[in-house]
């Protein structure tokens, strides 16, 4: 076996398996409450109408078959009228492409848009999806942090005005994972401007931009500029498992893409993706779904930043209940949250140290928790095992 | 857009959009007999079943989930209990990992096992798939020619002989695609012998080996060592829908792969792996299924097969009809298929010309035609139309 050594050392180099998947085994144990987790409540998909559209998906024996690497074209056109709307221009069928969950996209985009060695911005702390798959395709990392208005454009700014020429800058505009913050719109326009002038691509990576709880999400970046490439997904909205990822870039990125899909996998499932169609197209039920969907995890969100805010008081800065599927806690007490760790899980409660998604900084003082699979009155008892094990 | 041009264009360097594929768009018109696919046939594939066992899996909300890298656990049970028994050997769990069709297995395992510029062998002709995937890792590739016992591992072992260290050999073992013949078991022997002493990997890419018409196929290369990576899929027996594919290797191979497959694509569907898992399980109706399958492709082998043989005599050499989708014929007359084709379409019948999968070979007097989706009569039509091309 000797001999899978070398290559796999040298390309996987300081690559490691998530630290957030070793610690959902730790969390999986029945009397933590764990608001370590990143998914979807499932309970709260569609499960009735996806059975419904697999039935008559599966009418149409072509179902069964392959379909095109860029995605089974009736979900293209339902993606493209989206966009569409969302964009506020036409956004023509060659540039859509359908990816296995937006994952896919980051790594075929890696692919198609970076040399080795190229510079590549991402936000301190990351999302670590984008994170492996930059530091697998050997780029040159350079972070910038994020405070309540999302990226701080002005250091990007800075990176560019000191002579850094980056060939991508990664956002998570929306309900930021693991940071919790939505780019204002003013940064959204100057980070267009600098992409434009710089000539460098953007990825808006956006899963979550339709979860807002109170205010509908801003224009996305890429409404400002054909050098931001948006990225979206099914897995937050409907379901995981249907695999249905999308990106909305120019014609040449997408072929590019195409071309790198066929010889990652061929294509996606002509099932799933008629699922999805199916489901948004149906814009009236949709709209009502994700309408429930916003106030469940609405109404978690607020009890946990509450109980936070009231439990602990000056000693934390957590963000707003606002959307997405996090809140992020910096604490202003010292609390190192990495050494909190065990003590918290002894104790029935486990989060995720900012340390995780950190790139540059440390952020040993911070956590991210899920709101999303937690009843109400779990949440409460949740912040109560925190409070006993920091000690009150 | 020209920031992408760069990195583009050295990544994928001479990667053209599968020939085949420009292929299939002439031979999509109504008058053409179209033996260019390389498709199952949709109306042989288990519909009802598919669509029973999708709706018993969605019973689960957590098939709604995202579900494990390495694959759904249930199916990986099931395909470790088949693998035990084709090995003859126990196949732990550990060393079966599912992927988005095979396609993916091979693209994952040329990150885990190849250095820029590592040598790799394939056949030729070769399966323009694999071939795609080593070009894209910039490998240097040499090939082995086949003959009607499979890849000639005499030549094979010329090259060792010769100092050639290759990383990886690549073989269709069963059925080739496009040579149509499937290696023998004492060449099976020495290619794994080969692999031990010069401690290179095989990958047996064996998506046809069920697909055998009168005689079971041999014993996989796997069989013989544990150098042998073994891929195989639920695209030729089920239906490529479910984009279910998997790979017997070593655990330290799975384990390099799953660090991958997180960054590429985080997982598969559990609702298309539970379909897969409910109709592997099922031996009694999958043999039953797969019975019914070899005899409906076998038949329409044995016509085109008789049929070339009837028209054409000793002007063409084909393949058996012995398994698999393929026939591939050698014209002995001279026949370029390359400046046959626009006359054959005219007249109404499609194939791949060889050169679409030569690598160093011209293979400008072969052709690879595909029998399963065209009935008897259709197939006697393609003949005559391809001998009218030709000119009696």
């Amino acid at each position: 076996m000797s001999s899978i050594t070398p290559p796999l050392a040298r390309r996987l180099g300081g690559l490691q398996s998530s630290a957030i998947r070793d610690l959902l085994k730790v969390a999986a144990r029945d009397d933590v409450v764990s608001l370590a987790g990143g998914l979807p409540d499932e309970q709260l998909m569609p499960r009735d109408r996806i059975a419904q559209a697999a039935e008559s998906a599966l009418a149409d024996r072509a179902r069964l078959q392959y379909t095109e690497s860029a995605g089974w074209g009736p979900l293209r056109e339902v993606l493209a009228a989206r966009e569409t709307v969302r964009l506020g221009r036409p956004v023509p069928l060659e540039e859509v492409f359908v990816t296995h969950g937006s994952q896919q996209a980051l790594s075929l985009l890696a692919e198609v848009l970076l040399d080795p060695g190229a510079l590549v911005v991402v936000e301190d702390p990351a999302y670590v999806g984008a994170l492996q798959v930059f530091r697998a395709a050997g780029s040159r990392i350079v972070t910038v942090p994020l405070d309540a208005e999302g990226m701080r454009v002005d250091t990007l700014a800075d990176l560019l005005g000191r002579g850094e020429r980056p060939a991508l800058v990664h956002t998570v505009s929306n309900f930021h994972n693991p940071r919790g913050v939505t780019m204002s719109p003013g940064r959204r326009r100057e980070l267009a401007e600098l992409a434009e002038r710089y000539g460098f691509w953007v990825i808006e990576d956006d899963p979550y931009g339709e979860l807002w709880f109170d205010n509908p999400s801003p224009e996305p970046v890429a409404a400002y500029s054909s050098h931001v490439i948006r990225l979206s997904s099914a897995s937050k909205t409907l379901a995981p498992t249907l695999r249905v990822g999308w990106m909305t870039a120019p014609d040449a990125v997408c072929r590019g893409v195409e071309l790198l899909k066929q010889g990652a996998d061929l294509c996606g499932s002509a099932l799933t993706q008629q699922i999805a169609a199916e489901l948004l197209a149906d814009a009236e039920w949709l709209e009502a779904h994700v309408r429930e969907v916003r106030r469940v995890y609405g109404a978690r969100a607020r009890v946990l930043v509450d109980e936070l805010r009231m439990r602990f008081g000056d000693r934390l800065v957590s963000t707003d209940a606002a959307g997405g599927m996090f809140v992020w806690v910096d604490f202003t007490d010292g609390t190192d949250t990495v050494d909190l760790l065990p003590r918290a899980v002894d104790l029935g409660v486990a989060y995720v140290p900012g340390e995780a998604f950190a790139v540059s900084g440390a952020h040993r003082n911070s956590m991210r928790l899920c709101f999303t699979t937690s009843e109400a009155a779990t949440l409460r008892e949740a912040v109560a095992r925190l409070a006993r094990a920091i000690g009150e």
